[in-house]
């Protein structure tokens, strides 16, 4: 037997069903899928996407055996419809369209009409009893046929249609002012103009025969796969280029004979607010392409007073075809159990569905539909989950700016929207005016060039972060985005002059102490106040996600480094912390002069006097994030940027340090000029410092021991996850996991006080995942630093990669920004063999993520299937985590029970 | 049953042999072997390494059968020496030595005539008829005890031993200028004193019973081998911690009983020029230590001439035990089928055999003496191939003084040429100095009255070492050897004095800091710098290098850029160029201006047209090369480090830069800060430079095919491999691959010549080992990168691990400088799996490896063990690679056939 390339549908059977997404694409598969329903469709038949392969393989030919099943396929349609195609009477006119597994919209192309010919077009006058409407079918066909498979259409989008361009020069020889006033003479001459322009242009004969009209247009919609528009669609949407389209052929219906005649479409329920409502537009004497085109205002279908006085609804001006169209509606919804969007022709009273799919919705819409669907009995609670993007979760939990106020403001400039929601304050150009100012409890906005560690204080006290320079990985992106900060990076349309103590923007000069207010969903910068509107985080979202929670497998915990930080993401339902940094603490207030102190140190003892400083600040630091997080559980990281990060680097900056510190400009610069580094990210940090200056690590070990004994004094009994970074070798571990055990003992001594702690190590250089065995019999934890993991995995230094990457990702070289989405290709193997052979030395090993990837959708996914115990991310990603982990974890459970039932 | 600790050897019998180095170390397993070779051995039994493993699992503690063991051990030795352990009238008397797997000489402790007290001495004494002798013994017992069991020894070495500060004031006291000088009663009131002296240090009694004294020297080898001499020798070496020593515990045989009485220690060729003839050295009435400590000067075994008039040979001396000493040495060598080291006692005309081991040699030597026992039938080729140290064999491709520069040079001194080579640098007295100075890249020379372990470090530091006293088996000259580093032993003719940092020579001063030369071979020491040329390859080395090449599947290939470089390598005996940097040729004269041009170039238009002036060039560059390699395979890399590389970073060079090119200062310091990077290594450059630069790579491979074209019409058909750097991903192969193809396709149109070539990739980005199936299924060859990929997979970067790269080496964190020694455990995964993965998708891809570890002997070794196709290196390090590679392929086969044999 021949393969079958050719599914047919309509007069209430199919070959195929909505299950066949892959083979006939989106639309023919739910075409079938009505028609198996007995839903009114008008006859057709898919061609596979297969074929589209087979197409391409042959270089742009067919086997033998599509001819025979295509004629087969219009057969049926003939059959069913009662037309015969060709025929000179009554003739079977189709369409041609194409039909993705996923809707690529208007991004290939379509034929309507085909069949028309100078013979047909008069039985169509005579069968629809309407020359114009005929002759307007037909002009209609000529053109599109010249355009899409003729390739006539301009492919610069500021030339016009030539085609258009006659149409023009018609209306103005006969005084029209809408195609509409053309006459059937006006419209038979331009069929005459459009077949000599069609010659002139493409030396080729309009094709009179309707089975080559036919083989045309399935050409055309197969071409235009590999059409430019389409190929850069897919690569945006990473759709992979090998799925091919399928081509659906299908008896034209037309809602444009006259006024028995009408066309919409329409959503099951309200796509913005989620409301239980039918809610629908549409058209009379209309085909399709003019709801969408705009060109005429449509008609609500069935409630006047969401449109506007004056209209007509369709329940009110056809109530027959209006009650099979609720009546069909309510059947699909149930059949699919989703919000439908939906397309319908009405031809002289009688009703054709022509669409229907899942209908695209904001994120309130989702939130509401999945709960009242729930609520209704529709769907699970699992299902629902299933049902919101975690990505679109973001959205609701940031401020926004009243949009009535933001449009009444003055547009200073839009750059990168480098970490959502909305901030508004007075401009402050520098991080110890930012403290100072919201010491005082003004709110600020932090405006720099760019921002560097030592801003973080400033960063932390302000609203919001604006710079001029950098991308969405940029220093100031990530620390906001940790932060839970808005921020707007990169907007190269301020001039910033911080010994004017100004910026300048769009014609205006704004000062520091001037009102700015920043949108960091959006990129914008705007001039003035604007108030905003918290986050309501409503009653449906709360079920959700205690849907989502019990569904979920994998933990989700924070990062953070602050008590505040700490209790935000407790609010935001996260289950612990797991990362910790400590060296933003290094920064706060004047331990910096303590840890420079320690650095211009020439010998352990001074070191050692120094840190002697840091030490109750670090257990105060420790014991507030401890008694934050109650008994949830915190992961400290060791000490890891290297140590002329805590040092100044501009002069300026040199010699304030060398006054506060009392000792010559030449010592600071000699130290900074020896702790250099050609590539910090590969130098000397992490437990490196930890090896080479153990008093450092043993400081802040001492720290968070004494800090738990505190806790465990007030009767919080804390276990601390003591976790040493950059890990290489096993015995780094072991020596940096002696000296903390041997810390833990002594406290416990000391103390008289017998706490639990962990000890465990990130594992983000590759050779650490290599040798994963080896340290996990030696470590009770890994966390996966995929930052640095990637870093090094890739060799892409993160701060230097935008000058190749944007390039990357636009080539198509990188399917996404592996610093946002985890490699899984790549890194992801490392993670996942890490994991494996971590776990075959010790069974039991807790294994989580800490880093952005984290807080990334696709990438909790990938956390889930490897087998970690949980992920961690900045506190406003942890829904979006938990959400994310709950999908997969329902999507596991449905893979397996799928295997299960085969 | 029990473990077996403890193996007994002597009266014709062992329980162990020469095959269990590794249970017995190797003087204990060699032992073994004479006494069952029926080789007269004093009889004893060695305590296993094993023992010393679990001595330092139990704390330091014995497992209770051990005590039975070795109480059964000391009857064996009662009752073949016929004497009783704490015999009161013919005492048995012990002597304690380490003995690891592998010689760590003077590292570990010995403690001698064990088995003496106040009672045992009277029986010594009348035994031996020689009462000063007992006493003598007695309290050379007491001293060493103390000193070694009882840890008296001072640690630094300037302070006397308190010991010795007794023996002077008593020869003050006695008027005796030499130890000799002490009679009897001397004797016996120093063993009075020095147990005066324990007690009132140590608070002890010296202990009496002989069982305590045993169990005390056991306690002090076992302990030793984690002293501080002992870990910094093995870190030097490279000898694992867990191996343990052994101990042997033997009966003592007495050289030093009188005239008739002797001992010494022998080679059975000669160790510097591998001359075959028995050499060696002893002393008349002396104990073992004396010959080595070099305070007497020994006398030659056999031949007088090689040491001096007035001398006196064994041969003439004791003719006897002389002609036994001869049969022995002539059956072990016959026996172990190598030169070996010996020693031996004579015991009142009884010849006792000591040791024998493996003998230390030059590698001028250990070439002789391979090729000379292939053609005496003792071995067979491959096993002479085994005979040389790859690494040794640096010291022939080395260079040696010019001869006129040296004849024009002042003679100071001579010395005995006790380890050959030629060195020249600045005098330093002091170990310490040595290390110091070389650090700093300073070339030194060690100059020491004489030299003991504590100044190994310096040693290995300097390019050479003289000592004023000591002879050919001092611990100078055995170290040097060892170490392959030049060395001048025993040159009375000069005067150190530390005190003022001087010596003084042939009417001459020389300070510390002043020049010399030495040269190993003659034993000349000589005033200032001598330029030194070549060596002579020999026709040893020739033959030995036909045999390895015989042997070895491995191809060797060299890193060459120039064609000097090429023809040198291929002198060296280079199959290939395995990389070809193409960045140096852009550094090259006036080429940097156009490189400039191009980087300063805003547009394509602009790169393109500087590009052009490079093109010849670049073209002759490679036609160079190839005419040099003639039919052997040339790897040319394309462009590789990033383009801030070849701006100049420093104002003045920017100044004259823009001078030179008519821009602006500014211009240029735009640009250097547009390119700036923080991570360079992990920056743009490499593929990603030809990605987004396509027309640098474009330039780079037209040239290379047009060089290709030239060679083809000249008669010589090259087939250009080209390499594209630092991949990642699959796509930017395929990318720039396309690109070469197109571009030889072109030059093939346009020459009408049909050359072949082929395309490849470097491994050197851990992603890219990680995805090799995918990249191999495009790339003709790999090459592993090791050198990016061992700093990509440590997280180190080169040039910036020296902070922490030297203590992570001396704390045994790192067993090698992974950037010399590739890391198995770790980069070797991904080597190892990369290949497998690659020849997965592509069983007949070439694979190699280009970087630092293809000149390294352990990892030659590795590249064969995991199957690659050839290792590349400088072209010196070529002969070595190509031994490497023949000892990996014949130590292969033979383990493979042991298996088969099984």
């Amino acid at each position: 037997m021949s393969e079958k390339y050719v599914y047919k549908f309509g007069g209430g059977f199919a070959d195929g069903s909505a299950d066949m997404k892959n083979l006939l694409g989106g639309k023919g598969a739910n075409l079938a899928e009505m028609a198996g329903l007995g839903i009114p469709v008008p006859a057709g038949f898919t061609i596979t996407t297969e074929m589209c392969t087979v197409y391409y393989k042959m270089n742009r030919n067919y086997p033998k055996e599509l001819m025979e099943q295509v004629k087969s396929g219009v057969a049926h349609i003939e059959q069913v419809m009662g037309k015969k195609f060709n025929d000179k009477k009554n003739p079977l006119l189709l369409s041609v369209r194409s039909g993705a597994r996923v809707s690529m919209p208007g991004m290939m192309d379509t034929v309507l009409n085909l069949g028309l010919n100078d013979e047909t077009v008069k039985g169509l006058a005579e069968a629809s009893g309407n020359k114009r409407f005929a002759f307007d079918s037909y002009r209609r066909f000529v053109q599109m046929y010249g355009d899409v498979v003729l390739g006539m259409k301009p492919e610069k989008k500021e030339e016009e249609d030539p085609f258009e361009i006659i149409i023009d020069a018609k209306k103005e020889e006969v005084g029209a002012k809408f195609d509409t006033d053309l006459d059937t003479d006006d419209l038979k001459d331009l069929v005459v103009k459009f077949k000599k322009l069609i010659k002139v242009k493409k030396n080729i004969d309009f094709p009179e025969d309707p089975a080559e009209q036919l083989w045309g247009a399935i050409n055309a919609v197969f071409g235009s796969w590999m059409g430019d528009r389409a190929i850069t669609y897919r690569k945006i949407n990473g759709i992979p280029g090998d799925w091919g389209t399928a081509v659906n052929v299908q008896a034209m219906v037309f809602g444009n004979m006259g006024d028995d005649c009408a066309t919409g479409v329409a959503f099951t329920r309200d796509p913005a607010t989620g409301e239980n409502r039918f809610f629908g537009e549409y058209l009379v004497n209309a085909q399709g392409e003019d709801v969408v085109a705009g060109t005429r205002t449509p008609q609500p279908v069935n409630d006047a007073s969401v449109t506007g006085e004056g209209q007509t609804t369709l329940k009110s001006l056809m109530p027959g075809p209006y009650q099979t169209l609720e009546d069909i509606y309510l059947k699909l919804e149930k059949h699919y159990k989703d919000m439908q969007d939906i397309e319908f022709t009405i031809e002289r009273g009688k009703l054709w569905m022509l669409q229907t799919r899942t209908g695209k919705r904001t994120v309130h819409s989702a939130l509401k539909i999945a709960v009242d669907m729930v609520a209704e009995g529709l769907i699970d609670e699992k299902t629902a989950v299933l049902r919101i993007s975690p990505e679109q979760l973001d959205q609701l939990l940031h401020p926004m700016f009243d949009p009535k106020a933001k449009k009444a403001a003055k547009l200073l400039g839009k750059g990168l929207p480098a970490s959502p929601g909305a901030a508004t304050g007075k401009v402050v150009f520098h991080a110890d005016d930012a403290i100072e100012q919201a010491e005082k409890g003004e709110k600020v906005i932090l405006v720099r060039i760019e921002t560097s560690p030592e801003d973080i204080g400033g960063m932390n006290a302000a609203q919001g972060i604006l710079t001029a320079r950098g991308g969405r990985t940029s220093h100031a992106a990530v620390v906001a985005r940790g932060m839970g900060k808005c921020c707007v990076a990169g907007c190269g349309d301020i001039t910033i002059d911080y010994s004017k103590g100004h910026f300048s923007a769009n014609g205006e000069v704004i000062k520091a102490g001037d009102f700015i207010s920043i949108d960091g969903t959006s990129g914008e910068v705007l001039k003035g106040r604007i108030t905003t509107i918290d986050p309501e985080i409503s009653g449906d979202f709360g079920k959700l996600m205690t849907w989502a929670d019990a569904a979920r497998r994998l933990k989700v915990r924070t990062n953070a480094d602050t008590p505040g930080d700490a209790a935000k993401a407790v609010e935001m339902g996260a289950e612990g912390i797991g990362l910790c940094r400590t060296e933003h603490m290094f920064f706060e207030g004047d331990r910096i002069i303590a840890v420079r102190e320690m650095i211009l140190s020439d010998d352990e003892a001074g070191r050692r006097e120094a840190l002697a400083k840091l030490e109750p600040m670090q257990k105060g630091d420790f014991f507030g994030i401890f008694k934050a997080m109650g008994d949830r559980p915190v992961t400290i990281r060791l000490l890891d940027p290297p140590l002329h990060e805590f040092l100044p680097h501009e002069e300026e900056q040199q010699k304030e340090m060398a006054d506060e510190m009392g000792v010559s400009l030449e010592t600071i610069r000699e130290k900074v000029e020896s702790l250099h580094e050609f590539n910090p990210m590969l130098g000397h940090r992490g437990c490196r410092l930890g090896v080479t200056y153990p008093e450092i690590y043993e400081m802040q070990v001492k720290a968070i021991f004494a800090a738990a004994v505190d806790c465990h004094k007030k009767g919080l009994k804390v276990i601390p996850e003591v976790m040493i970074p950059l890990i290489g070798t096993l015995k780094e571990y072991t020596i940096l996991r002696d000296m903390t055990v041997k810390v833990a003992d002594e406290t416990k001594a000391s103390s008289g006080i017998n706490f639990n702690y962990m000890v465990g190590t990130m594992i983000e250089i590759p050779r650490a995942a290599l040798i994963a065995d080896q340290i996990a019999k030696e470590a009770e934890f890994f966390s996966f630093g995929t930052n640095d993991l990637t870093q090094m995995t890739f060799g892409y230094s993160r701060d230097d990669s935008g000058k190749f990457l944007k390039a990357y990702i636009d080539n198509g070289i990188l399917s996404a920004d592996p610093f946002q989405t985890l490699d899984q290709e790549g890194v992801g193997q490392l993670v996942d063999s890490g994991i494996q052979k971590g776990r075959s030395a010790r069974p039991k090993l807790k294994v989580g993520i800490c880093g952005e990837h984290g807080g990334d959708p696709a990438s909790v996914e990938f956390c889930h299937k490897v087998g970690m115990d949980y992920v961690s991310c900045s506190p406003f990603r942890v829904p979006i985590a938990r959400l994310a982990a709950a999908q997969a974890a329902i999507e596991d459970e449905r893979k397996i029970k799928t295997v299960r039932d085969k």
